[in-house]
């Protein structure tokens, strides 16, 4: 009754609906079934789809699981989205004036939308797609925009664009741009932020005929107040910036992480053709590690301790010789929850950049959760190369 | 006007609203400002929070950005739930019958709910919470949950139980268990799937009287059915219960990972306690890296290629030998999307775990994008030392 409920509301309320989630086999995927009863619609097994769901199972060696094919019904009258990275496809339903039922038998209300009164008059699309994220991501991508492009009436333009910030703070960046923004607010661009852990996306958008000319005036002005601090447009990811530095210039990169235990690595080789770059590297959590790999000398770890400027210089500078990279990335700290001092209490981390030039080390103070540490720090090791390949 | 219509709607439905994220204090931050006025609720300046906030940027020696303070605003009335993973606290508003604004001005529905009817009554709860991930959680648990225990009448009995499976299909899950456990779930007891990478967490609830003793049968089914994919419960994660098996044996683990690039020791490194048993690892992205840190054979590189058997094994052998740990995990794989070729298309992937007793090597394939490549395998590759710990 909840699903029920939610869809009618949004019905109501928007000219758009997508659900996500609740197509798969198993017995609490309901939301196909559930729609189609609200819009008057019987369910028939859609052949294309059935025959995709039988050779998956084939590809892969495995039998057909009873009760699979439940993922093959859809609504009559509606558009199959095909899903290259599962076996539920999408389904769009175009709904007429009054085409689905109220809880009470009644009528339901006309679908003019009182949010936007500039909105198609008479037709409304309801969207489901499937839950997990790497099914529904290329799914909208795909199948969802271009439809939308091809049946939604552009009445009144809408331009947005996102710059993405990083190693400055949410309110930093507001007090930066606000001012010199202000004039382009007034004349109706809008502005808006989103943080994460070390990285603020501050997303322009604006309406209208002038919508261009305000969102590229506005991002002009970001990028002028915050300089090296944007890394990127859009989807753009630090360490894909990183890679496509690195790619450009030929030269290569290893690591050696104490803390941050592979986080670098890990992100670094998310981006597609990082290996032509990337050679490797050295996780190094006890000390007999960072002395045996990385040649930290047992007398710099006696004297100063493994989270040091010190022992953080020698293990990137150990990791640079071991690779023959051109530049190498160490990190050391103490990531938490035990393993805190007074002197260098939890969240304190060294991270060094080893170069032909010469090793740099920068102190953080990462006062967070394991996990979050884990990710600011990453972030943080990642940025320091991307300024140094900057210039 | 969207937040407004949607708490409006919540309000009208529910009779227990959660709002996330808008607290903060840049200009997009509207939602505290926007409930208080449709509570008809003016705002005033909490003396605590404004405390807390100016120590929060003493500590990091950072100047109170100015606006900063508009996180101290709480509407009259309102319970402050303290934040020590940020600036903005949380807010919690008890509702009266009729106590908003409709936006014809018209008098609000009755507070009844529609959905459930054994609700409370005449009382509703409105709770503001911030939107990071790593400030919402804690507050959820610390403050939500004990304030809701104290001011929610329990009138129905509710127990809810999640298992965690690795290595198995959704549809195979539901294929094994949802027959044995039929006349349970026509008792009440009801079943709910969540699949991610390679992990379904089976989800057993149940309410009133009977609820405990339906939750439990219908628990020593599932374990019974599934075995050794059942990995944990709860909020169990796979490495956690590797990371406790070692420390318990009092045993180390080492890495070597090619394809996975640092994700499987990522993955080691955020449970907490993992320095104890984790020594740490190689990321041998390249050839070379792999002959010169792990011994791999330059025979075996030419003869079998980097993704292949023997070289998962003597990768698995070189890192166990080098770090002197009892247990070492090796992954070479094709993560893609390019690299792929017809024997060995991408998503190939061999793991190894090198032991005392000798070394077992396995065949995977996970034809996924290069990120869920990545999930997929560090997960399987964990999951093979788990089964080993077991015996």
């Amino acid at each position: 009754e909840a699903i029920r409920q939610s869809v009618r509301e949004a019905l109501t309320r928007a000219d758009l609906i997508i659900t996500t989630g609740g197509l798969g086999p198993t017995s609490d995927d309901l939301t196909r079934e559930l729609i189609a009863g609200l819009l008057g619609k019987k369910l028939h097994e859609d052949a294309t789809t059935a025959e995709v769901i039988k050779k998956y199972f084939q590809k892969r060696n495995r039998p057909l699981p009873p009760g699979n094919l439940v993922q093959a019904l859809v609504p009559e009258g509606t558009l199959v989205l095909a899903n290259p990275n599962g076996t539920a496809p999408g389904l769009a339903v175009e709904i007429e004036e009054g085409g689905w039922k109220m809880e009470d038998g009644k009528r339901p209300p006309s679908p003019f939308s009182t949010i936007h009164p500039q909105s198609s008059p008479s037709k409304k699309w309801l969207i489901m797609l499937p839950g997990p994220p790497r099914e529904l991501r290329p799914m909208f991508t795909d199948a969802v925009v271009p439809l939308l492009q091809r049946v939604v009436p552009v009445e009144n333009k809408f331009v947005s664009r996102t710059l993405r910030t990083v190693g400055i703070g949410e309110s930093a960046v507001q007090e930066k741009i606000a001012g010199p923004l202000a004039a382009l607010l007034q004349s109706g661009l809008e502005l808006g932020y989103c943080a994460h852990m070390g990285q603020v996306d501050v997303r322009l958008s604006a309406h209208g005929d002038t919508a261009d000319r305000l969102v590229q005036l506005g991002a002009e002005i970001v990028r002028t107040q915050l300089g090296p601090a944007v890394f990127g447009e859009g989807d753009d990811e630090l360490e894909a910036v990183v890679i496509r530095q690195l790619t450009e210039r030929k030269q290569t990169l290893a690591v050696a992480e104490s803390c941050t235990g592979g986080g670098v690595a890990d992100r670094l080789t998310n981006v597609p053709g990082a290996s032509a770059v990337f050679l490797g590297g050295f996780i190094t959590y006890s000390n007999a590690l960072k002395e045996k790999f990385l040649g930290v000398q047992t007398k710099t770890l006696a004297e100063h301790g493994a989270v040091s400027e010190p022992v953080a210089r020698e293990m990137a500078e150990g990791a640079r010789r071991a690779t023959a990279a051109d530049y190498a990335i160490a990190v050391t700290g103490i990531a938490g929850p035990a393993g805190g001092t007074v002197e260098k209490p939890v969240g304190t981390v060294f991270i060094a950049l080893a170069t032909a030039a010469g090793t740099e080390v920068w102190k953080m103070f990462n006062p967070w959760d394991r996990v979050t540490f884990k990710e600011a720090t990453t972030r943080q090791a990642i940025n320091q190369l991307r300024l140094r390949l900057l210039g």
